[in-house]
């Protein structure tokens, strides 16, 4: 599987889409609103240097639906509240629209020019550029010294490719019986191939940011994470693939899904702690963390307060499972094909029901803000 | 009728797509190479400067399909020689594909990782990179001074809008009888309107681009025009629109389209001669005409040699009205309705054959190259 042909985030507007189920990516946005804040400001008030008349900013992993310009809209608030407040005039900014080509960028176009008279109406701003960049975040995406401020929410959780070695037809690539992501089950050979593949793809990213980003410049990153070194541990974001790996188990039982196909799929996921980030930053060496932390969000905080009709009806636990569905669906396709989908998540659903009866369920999610070195 | 959004070429790769049917804006790319090939080398061996290290290169008007990156491709070939040729190393280049927020992206950007990969292995060149940049190209696009070389080719007969006066529900909207476009029958108020349209409209696009090119840069614009002062003048293009407009009262006269929507309809489109571009850019001021021509390309070229079994069976008439069918279906649906499209084209396919059986019918493209004043 070639997790850049493969994964996006449910198209269209349907009821298992994206744009309808992003409400818990939309509250990790918020909850880094100070921290992104404080990043801007930085830009535009570095003590050593007049502003930058021209701002270049990006967003990685921008995706399609509600979600899209949300960052960049409150990035244009702060920057038309400074601008406002230092008694200067709004400066160009260029920002980049990143996500990789599979991603629906007709649809986010189509919403510019609407946004475009927001902007122009609210704030008086004509001088702001948005353009769409499709690739791969783990390779270079931006001329030289093009940034000033670099975003990436609920993305960078996405690895480059399957670890190495696990990839379908690979030696270990069944290794990991049952499973679909690190469990407390996994071979310590499947959990080092993940840690590894993190380390080589953290790397990457950063490396190909390095050259991209002016000195001084700011990275804001928040991606699912957990708190505990343990990558094992029933801690966070990781029992969402357990369950998910518990409603392909009971597809077995009813034949509609071969055993084998379940040990043969691992995600390109791996939700790193703190220190594992702080490792491959100091490695990369052109990166300062400024601030790094965990924050939970529970799963039931996924679920719309906007509900349609369809879903009022259905239990939190189906409600949580389209939320990932709309996520995950794409590359769980790819590998068990399109029939099994309504089955499975419907199935998932009712475990997240019972998973969430017993047990308090959140989303651990990291955020880590950097500074490009000088 | 709202142009931005409405106008679009025929998505998709179907028999009537724009992707299959665009063989006659490939031949028009293909005749202006030798004026971009000058263009572009005037850029990197500018007497009085170094070669810039970073390139800025727009292509305004990009659409989708197999054309959008021929442009793209041929100015790479003529960097990538000219480098070789002068043992500097390949410059960073910058390209914004640039159209209106209903073109399909999406097909632009999949074919894109393919393309770099061609790009790495004939030039070994990996600081390349390519955005979409969706908007209408009579407004700013694009940050200052950020273009060395500004293309478009077969957009900008487009208008921004259906000329003043002549939209719909407008005093003068019906005054063109039985028309589409400019005719012989036209009264001057129509003639006219088209005439200042585009004055203001071509205006609007050079003072748009004036500040976003750099000083010495340049630009090559081609689009439908014609050789005679006389807008009237059965020459060139607008007998596209003649034919057209027959083949709807032939609708009429069946019952299926009402003769009070042809006099409604005004295209938004304008095929200026020479003088009237010459003005413009006079007017205007920033720009320098280096080079301005017309050259003839006969509506048979527009038939592709490589024919589906389909077309094999069809006509040449048929074969043209399909080419026409696949640029100017968006709006003529949007006035008409989709159910008369597969009559209206087919009527004027039999009209293309009826016309080229009895005179030479050809194209008549405009094609102007500019520079930015230093």
């Amino acid at each position: 599987m070639e997790v850049i042909q493969v994964l996006h985030m449910n198209n269209g507007e349907g009821e298992t889409s994206y744009a309808k189920n992003s409400n818990i990516q939309r509250k990790i946005i918020s909850a880094t609103n100070s921290t992104l804040k404080e990043a801007i400001l930085n830009i535009m008030c570095n003590n050593n240097k007049n502003m930058p008349e021209s701002i270049g900013i990006a967003d990685l992993g921008c995706s399609s639906g509600p979600n899209t310009l949300i960052v960049v809209s409150e990035i244009i608030d702060i920057i038309d509240e400074t601008s406002r407040n230092s008694g200067i005039s709004f400066p160009e900014l260029k920002i980049s629209l990143n996500d990789l080509p599979g991603n629906d960028f007709n649809d986010v176009f189509r919403s510019l020019p609407s946004f475009f008279d927001k902007v122009k109406e609210e704030k008086g701003a004509e001088n702001c550029y948005i353009v769409g960049v499709p690739g791969s975040f783990y390779g270079r995406l931006f001329p030289q010294k093009s940034m000033h401020f670099v975003h990436s929410s609920s993305s960078l959780h996405w690895l480059s490719q399957v670890p190495l070695g696990l990839g379908t037809n690979n030696a270990m690539s069944s290794l990991n019986k049952g499973k679909l992501y690190i469990s407390h089950t996994s071979p310590s050979d499947v959990i080092n191939a993940y840690v590894s593949q993190f380390q080589n793809d953290f790397s990457t990213f950063l490396r190909s940011r390095s050259p991209e980003i002016v000195p001084g410049g700011r990275m804001l990153l928040s991606l699912m994470g957990r708190s505990s070194i343990d990558p094992t541990i029933e801690d966070g974001c990781y029992y969402q693939w357990e369950l998910l790996a518990n409603a392909l188990s009971n597809l077995v039982s009813k034949g509609l899904v071969e055993k084998e196909k379940i040990d043969s799929f691992n995600a390109p996921y791996y939700a790193p702690c703190p220190e594992e980030v702080k490792i491959a930053v100091a490695n990369e060496g052109s990166f300062i963390i400024d601030h790094i932390e965990t924050f939970e969000i529970e799963w039931e905080a996924s679920v719309s307060s906007n509900l349609s009709n369809e879903k009022i009806l259905s239990s939190t636990g189906q409600q949580v499972a389209t939320t990932i569905r709309a996520v995950v669906e794409s590359m769980v396709e790819n590998h068990f094909g399109n029939e099994i989908m309504n089955d499975l998540f419907s199935v998932y659903g009712d475990l997240v029901d019972d998973y969430i009866y017993k047990k308090r369920a959140v989303y651990v999610n990291l955020v880590v803000s950097l500074k490009r070195k000088e």
